[in-house]
């Protein structure tokens, strides 16, 4: 029998909502019952498990052995202490693991770079993109949103497993890439078509800020820059593609010419 | 000057969030400051149009002047009636125009058809990559999401107004489709890779359902499956690509060869 979750913890999971705490605590949130599950069985602990007593009558010793405290919570709880607005039957507080980008790794395969991306769907949508293609990497400017929002290991739908998220200081992480004869290539309006320009099969796709796109500091160090062809003349309201979308397709073009 | 919001003005626009009242009034609302704009430069009438007076001043009549009543908001009014969690400055009572889709434009160019998809904001994403690829035509299985969702709307960040999204029996759609010789490329798990398929400059692009993909009964109406390709080892997690994303690669893929 696993007791039932304090008010202390309920406390302590809401305010992992927070980055500050999530910083000081090293902890984040998973929902969901398959990716709570699948996390679990990948190997990793977690701290504290909060599940409905029916998920985890259901569930395996190689799930529920990994947590290092269980409690059940009702319905109305879960609701409660849940950032999605129909919780599923779990929710796990998990440890982070802060592995360091030393930028070795830029000269093997692709890696995606971000700047200034605010949007966690958009990150999720972005983690899921790298991880069906292959990308093991993704590197952020420092005021991209943080990876352990609850909604970006939300939209992430477990894709968060596979790549690894690292905030660098980008310039000089481009500069660097630069110097050692890593291409950067950047979406940019006015780029050249991602159809006829040379990919390579290493390299950095830089990605900016959804409104703003790449600023200038970072295009300086961009060495092709690449656009998605889009309407012939332009039309109202579609001046851009959606950075997810553009990641997505960029992606799919590397990916065709492997 | 224009008068204040009333209360009845207020309650009819909460109540366009059900999509019972879209359909029996034909009407549905536009948020956000620039779609809203476009929209009224367009040269489409609105029924309605609440804003800020300070939105208002800042306006020419090429943008107001398509508005057959007029109100000022404050922004608390504006927080209230809006389905937005950070309002913008102008909210519009705009009306359906509904178009019938004969079939016949399916010989013609790429058109989507969706089934039973039911997130709005794939829905909206799935408009925006129609409208940047050229495609001038969405078409829906009858269960899905509905076009007019002020979050598919809001998705679509203003391209609703450049793709129709027609709500048909999409079985006997493609069945026509078919037995005119059409091509129907439907996206599923273990098609041929999108980067080997033979792909014609026109034809119909199936998307199914976010979790259960395409239904048997329209399988069988497709002619040429096709997938894209993901990593070589299953990660748990990563099984499908979103639909929207699916969406996208797949008009790129298209946009390429053409």
């Amino acid at each position: 029998m696993h007791k039932m979750m304090t008010r202390h913890q309920a406390k302590m999971i809401l305010s992992l909502q927070k980055k500050k705490v999530r910083e000081e605590s090293s902890l984040f949130i998973i929902e969901g019952d398959k990716v709570v599950r699948e996390y679990l069985l990948a190997g990793n602990r977690v701290a504290l498990l909060a599940a409905k007593p029916e998920w985890l009558d259901g569930e395996p010793d190689a799930v529920t052995g990994m947590a290092d405290e269980i409690v059940t919570v009702s319905y109305d709880d879960l609701r409660r202490i849940s950032s999605l607005k129909t919780p599923h039957n779990v929710l796990a507080v998990a440890v982070m693991k802060r592995t360091a980008f030393t930028g070795k790794r830029l000269a093997n395969g692709l890696t995606i770079a971000l700047e200034y991306v605010q949007d966690p769907g958009n990150l999720g949508t972005i983690i899921r993109i790298a991880a069906w293609f292959g990308i093991r990497d993704i590197i952020c400017s420092e005021d991209c949103v943080d990876v352990y929002n609850p909604k970006v290991i939300q939209a992430t739908m477990g894709a968060f497993m596979h790549v690894g998220v690292h905030y660098v200081p980008l310039e000089s992480m481009l500069r660097k890439a630069g110097a050692g004869g890593i291409p950067v290539y950047g979406a940019t309006i006015g780029g050249k078509s991602i159809y006829e320009s040379e990919l390579s099969s290493n390299g950095i796709i830089l990605l900016g800020n959804e409104s703003k796109g790449i600023s200038d500091t970072l295009l300086e160090h961009v060495t092709c820059r690449i656009t998605i062809p889009g309407p012939e003349k332009p039309l109202a309201g579609i001046e851009s593609l959606n950075v997810s979308m553009a990641a997505a397709i960029i992606c799919s073009e590397f990916a065709r010419r492997m």
